[in-house]
């Protein structure tokens, strides 16, 4: 226990030294002003407890030759997983220029938080982290991400009583529920109780304890609650550790939890300037503010930082004693070079099905039909089978609904709870994940994916939002590991967004919102990928290219009822690689300079395109139209901005210089406009899409409604293009009557108009 | 008992109606296809236990007098909450066309989620709710949000078993920690396990009851389970509101709940082409598909309708016998035609101290420095105090960071928990709500504001993408209500971003987003303003406006660090009524065309152009520089586009059409070329923003990493302004030269270079 406690006092030497220090890193000298850095920024409350549980879970590792890694939910304890990194020698094996010496102890110090160095927070550089120290609530669903489909690993997981607090982390205790004994790891919540947030008591430390321990065994858990007392803490980690070995040996249904209390800012000043520290909310970031100009702060921090008793700790030559080396782990057992924390390394490929066996055949474009989520599910239930332990689907209740079901055909729904004879579908192991939130949907594919795994996300397009905030520091997590060359690449995160705006028809005004891809674009070119396939055949291209994907955001928009068949695979695929082009059976202008230019993104807004196309063809066949379908969304960028980008002679020779361009896209207008500001026929582009009009309704009248139909688009060309003449305005005039037509006779009928209905090529198709 | 009985079947009667029938309401003749809705859209899954759930508690209201409003959790279930206003009167209250009678039978059917109808969920068309019944998870804030300040109110909420598996469901439970029972009301939660979400059993309904228990208890309710028994529910009831009643009068510290278990679709088919459907999740949504083309089906149906005994529950002329009409409760106390849930008739203004007298005082401008939030703070307090009952400010545990520490000189943090001695500004009743939950603080605040009241919600801007998906709904009801006479205006939704992207030094590139604008841009133009006060007192001016406000989301941006004061009160009210304006004493042209236009919105943007524009007038005095700030970001739109944008001669007037114009923007770029590409000058904009590039480093670092630092910017001018000459050539070299230097001191130093820290005003200032 000495060592234990030695390895502690060592951690938060570390973890002060960091927050402070600037130079004279074993206070070798009596400490002056500037030794201390100028900017004082880190969290030291919670970081003690860190420490402590962190030391206490290296013991166990060694003894029982564990494999396991450490989710640090209050990331912004930065201080406390660089500490353990440096003390285990990975951090030093990562960044060979901090050695286990006492130079490498002053650049470990000066780096943290400080301009060019590391931040405040457990990051993508924090060696044996898989979890960011930014925004709170999603360490424990991580946990579990992290546990599936390692039967050996378990994952400790520090939450702290703040994020506690929190909608996502208040759900994740459930994920229990989906965990299989068999086939997964175990996680170990410990609930650190340290009393306060920012400026707060915190709810679950103010609870009656018997109300906490109803409420962790309401959530399935075994709770031991332990003190700020070493023995208390070794003595109920061999309990728990007993009883993970009796739930993963079948003699248990539980998995234990533990609660630890201990003061905030345990071990630092106990008062400053006559207010408590030590054990409140003052604790929380720097306790002593402002040292280099308050020479009684200085003597205060100094006699902090002594009160840990350096000279036992380290060596003459800066780095830890044996006492201390004895209690850490060897190799990858080092929870901070653990493998499973720098999921590339284990990161094996998919296996992937040919995806062209999934094929529709066209023998014409859009003469025949298909459901293309229908279609891909085939695609997923081959790599399933194929992949039996390193893919996961995860979906809210919705992967029936998007019409993926094809994927029960070899799998079930992961499920650890009671079952009934009418279930379908449900067996602990399955590999789609299915609960009501999407935060735990996120969390656990993330978790998962940081793993060295694969999986892939659908969602209603509505619901997508959700997550928005999560999805912001998976790819700010994803752009900084680029950065890092010890992180290898991981499987990206697929987003299939079905049951989109365009078919929430069923659903009212309240579910409408495809701006998830105004959120997308936002983030780094380097790391988010947008698409749009069209049909079925150039969704199992986008579908396949994901898959194979690494290090990125991919988002693929596609719905799930019957649309036109567009493409052959071999023309999808061609499609898909160039990311858009011209569909020359939909065109008129033969190849020659157009008069206008139809361009379109999205199913329902390509169907409408070719709806309009065909319909010009038929009433104004001298009037030249080209149509260009856009798959991959970033192509319509400036190649300055995105590597997908289009050069200028590229976009000038499809959308031309001079013509109108009518763009019918699946999202809000303006995200084209920002994509295409800088093309030089900017003026003359006009794009219709969502304008968040519509309720329950048809879905012909949703289009209507925004004004993405055929019929309006046809009066948009003539609208545009000059000097069509009479015939042209006779057409517009039909045109309008016909929507109002259409729009009365579904207010009549409540359905779509006969002409319309099912979405049919309005003449027939031609090649 | 029997009357509740006929109550309940009258309201699943015309449930099934609902999602049925276009004819034949009372089936006075056997039911024919074409009597059928051709399209099937509706949730009866979830209905008839709503329906269960309103009956019973309508006799506690007649029997209590009780004040009670009724929030379906499953909102879906829109049929249930149509019944029952249909049943009660009120509906034909407020839609006078829709009678009780059979032909207002017949045209309330017919509506249901039909084209130019009502969507098929409760919706702000739906007398009697505050609650849009789309995305699922805050239920149960709401009805907390709708209880607090309303001492006599009981806000019963169903949660469905589905709802409960969510983060902010799961979270909202604690909400008890802040109800203060002597100025709240109480909230009745009552879980409805009917056991399955869309194709998947839930988690609650399989859980071990005493598990069930536990975590209820834990949560801090005294539970009861009741299955689907009358006399067992209104037992249950009874001793429930025994129960609030001794909460409310300190003879209990706890509320009770009610976990409700019926099958789902109760009452519903059995069986459907040999598979069961009754207290399955086929019952989720319309259980008999397709009935026009399958005769057995309509047979089954007829015999579904039937089975309710109509012709005992509706007189020949199709209003509700007496015996039902008995157990509706009277007037207001009809929970469809509760005055809480339309709370614009109960909304009294806010009694606003007047702002002006929080002014800072401003001699010159940008000669002194103020901290825009502290300085509001101080008004916020007053509006506490002048309003002690109908306003509150919410915060995940973040007003004092914000520096709004103010408020705590009138009034304590909102705490129903153990208190300990050291403690501060916490007590039962305060007006502050901390809690470290994004999505509680969004829902407490939307159920506060739709009852009537009024509120603000602080919180970091790179946390406030947690609420993307609610703010959307909210903005989406507000919309939608809007169009509904009846819904009387509403206190705006109010969010002060601060701790905002220029000043998360403090925090990683995990934190850093300035993208929320971009989610609320996408909505509809009636509902949302943005405003980027830049100084003190045009942010007092704003929140004055904003607080004064109906119906409108308003974001704010403004930070708490120390800016430049630029306007005296009375400039700063005269900038932010025009919304954008020329600031004289910084520009260089004197009312004459400029060389060159210097636009700036957003605190730390306008400090740098500021700094820009004093350069470029001490280096090169003869560039005519018009320097613009920008408040209100949607005067940037063409008028067509947003009722506050500017008409295209007043854009040009102020940043001319050919001129380069140089924009420094709070946020992501892309938003002003999106709210710009229209206008003439477009060509020469030029946005600098936030472009994710930043760690933990200072202030001007984070503004030189993004380039939209001073140095930077006056090299953009150089750039842009054509035949500046050899001077111009020199500056910038200089700037470029100092931008390096700047950088190296900051990474050798941990702080930024003595000549921009602090962020002044370069050589002074004049006016």
């Amino acid at each position: 226990m000495d060592d234990i406690d030695a390895y502690w006092r060592a951690a938060n030497y570390l973890s002060v030294g960091q927050i402070y220090l600037l130079d004279n890193p074993l206070l070798t000298e009596p400490l002056r002003p500037e030794h201390v850095k100028p900017r004082l920024l880190g969290h030291w409350g919670t970081t003690p407890g860190l420490n402590f549980s962190f030391a206490h879970l290296n013991r166990v590792i060694r003894q029982r030759d564990q494999d396991m890694i450490y989710i640090a939910g209050p990331g912004h304890g930065g201080p406390a997983a660089v500490a353990h990194a440096w003390l285990e020698g990975s951090y030093t094996e990562r960044y060979p220029d901090i050695g286990q010496d006492q130079e490498g102890m002053r650049r470990l110090f000066r780096q943290f938080s400080f301009p060019g160095g590391i931040p405040s927070h457990v990051a993508p550089e924090t060696p044996g982290s898989i979890h960011e120290g930014g925004e709170l609530g999603y360490s424990l669903a991580h946990a579990f991400g992290a546990a599936f489909d390692n039967p050996d690993l378990v994952v400790a997981c520090v939450v702290g009583d703040g994020e506690a607090e929190t909608g996502p982390l208040a759900a994740s205790w459930h994920s229990n529920k989906l965990l299989d004994r068999r086939h997964d790891g175990a996680v170990l919540p410990i609930l650190h109780l340290n009393g306060y947030k920012i400026a707060n008591p915190t709810v679950l430390a103010r609870i009656p304890e018997a109300d906490l321990l109803q409420l962790m065994r309401g959530y399935g858990y075994l709770p031991h609650v332990v003190g700020p007392d070493h023995q208390e803490m070794a003595a109920t980690l061999d309990t728990v550790f007993d009883e993970i070995a009796a739930y993963k040996g079948g003699d248990s249904d539980r998995l234990p939890m533990i609660v630890l209390r201990t003061p905030k800012g345990w071990t630092g000043p106990k008062e400053v300037d006559g207010l408590p520290v030590e054990g409140t909310w003052r604790a929380h970031q720097v306790p002593l503010g402002d040292v280099r100009n308050h020479p009684e702060r200085l003597e205060q921090l100094e006699a902090w930082m002594r009160s840990y008793r350096p000279e036992e700790l380290f060596a003459p030559d800066g780095g830890p004693v044996p006492a201390i080396r004895r209690t850490v782990p060897e190799g990858p057992r080092r929870m901070s070079a653990n493998p499973h924390a720098n999921g590339g390394e284990l990161l094996a490929p998919l296996r992937l099905p040919d995806f062209r066996e999934h094929a529709v055949e066209v023998k014409s474009p859009a003469a025949t039909t298909s459901e293309p989520t229908r279609v891909l599910g085939g695609l997923l239930r081959d790599v399933i089978a194929a992949n039996p332990r390193t893919f996961r689907l995860m979906g809210p209740d919705e992967t029936a609904s998007n019409r993926l079901s094809e994927v029960f055909e070899v799998t079930d729904r992961a499920w650890n709870a009671e079952l009934k004879p009418t279930d379908e579908n449900l067996a602990p192991g399955g590999r789609v994940m299915e609960v009501l939130s999407e935060h735990l949907c996120q969390g656990w594919l993330e978790g998962y994916l940081l793993t060295g795994r694969h999986g892939l996300f659908n969602c209603y397009e509505a619901f997508i939002h959700i997550i928005d905030a999560m999805f912001n520091q998976h790819a700010k997590w994803l752009e900084s590991s680029k950065k890092i060359p010890w992180r290898r690449p991981v499987a990206s995160l697929t987003y299939l967004l079905s049951s989109h705006v365009w078919r929430q028809d069923h659903n009212g005004f309240s579910h409408q919102d495809p701006g998830f891809l105004d959120v997308v674009v936002n983030k780094k070119p380097s790391v988010v990928r947008v698409y749009l396939p069209p049909d079925a055949n150039t969704l199992l291209s986008v579908g396949d290219h994901c898959l194979r994907s690494r290090d990125y955001v991919n988002v693929i928009v596609a719905g799930k009822q019957p649309v036109l068949d567009l493409f052959t695979m071999d023309e999808a695929i061609a499609h898909c690689t160039r990311g858009l082009g011209i569909l020359p059976w939909a065109s008129t202008d033969d190849g020659t300079a157009p008069d206008v230019v139809l361009a379109c993104a999205g199913d329902v807004p390509t169907l409408e395109t070719l709806a309009a196309a065909a319909m010009l063809r038929e009433h104004l066949p001298e009037l030249k139209v080209r149509v260009i379908n856009v798959v991959d969304l970033m192509r319509l960028q400036p190649r300055s901005e995105h590597p997908h980008g289009m050069t200028d002679a590229e976009y000038d020779a499809l959308f031309t210089t001079d013509k109108p361009v009518i763009f019918n896209f699946h999202g809000y207008p303006q995200l084209i406009h920002r994509l295409t500001y800088r093309r030089s026929n900017h003026a003359n582009l006009h794009v219709r899409g969502y304008k968040e009009e519509g309720t329950t309704t048809t879905p012909f009248d949703m289009a209507m409604l925004n004004d993405i139909d055929r019929y309006h688009l046809v009066m948009d060309v003539i609208d545009r293009v000059p000097g069509l003449g009479t015939t042209a305005a006779h057409l517009r005039q039909r045109m309008s009557d016909t929507r109002l037509r259409a729009r009365a006779h579904t207010r009549e009928h409540g359905e779509d108009a006969p002409e319309i209905s099912g979405w049919t090529w309005p003449h027939g198709s031609s090649s």
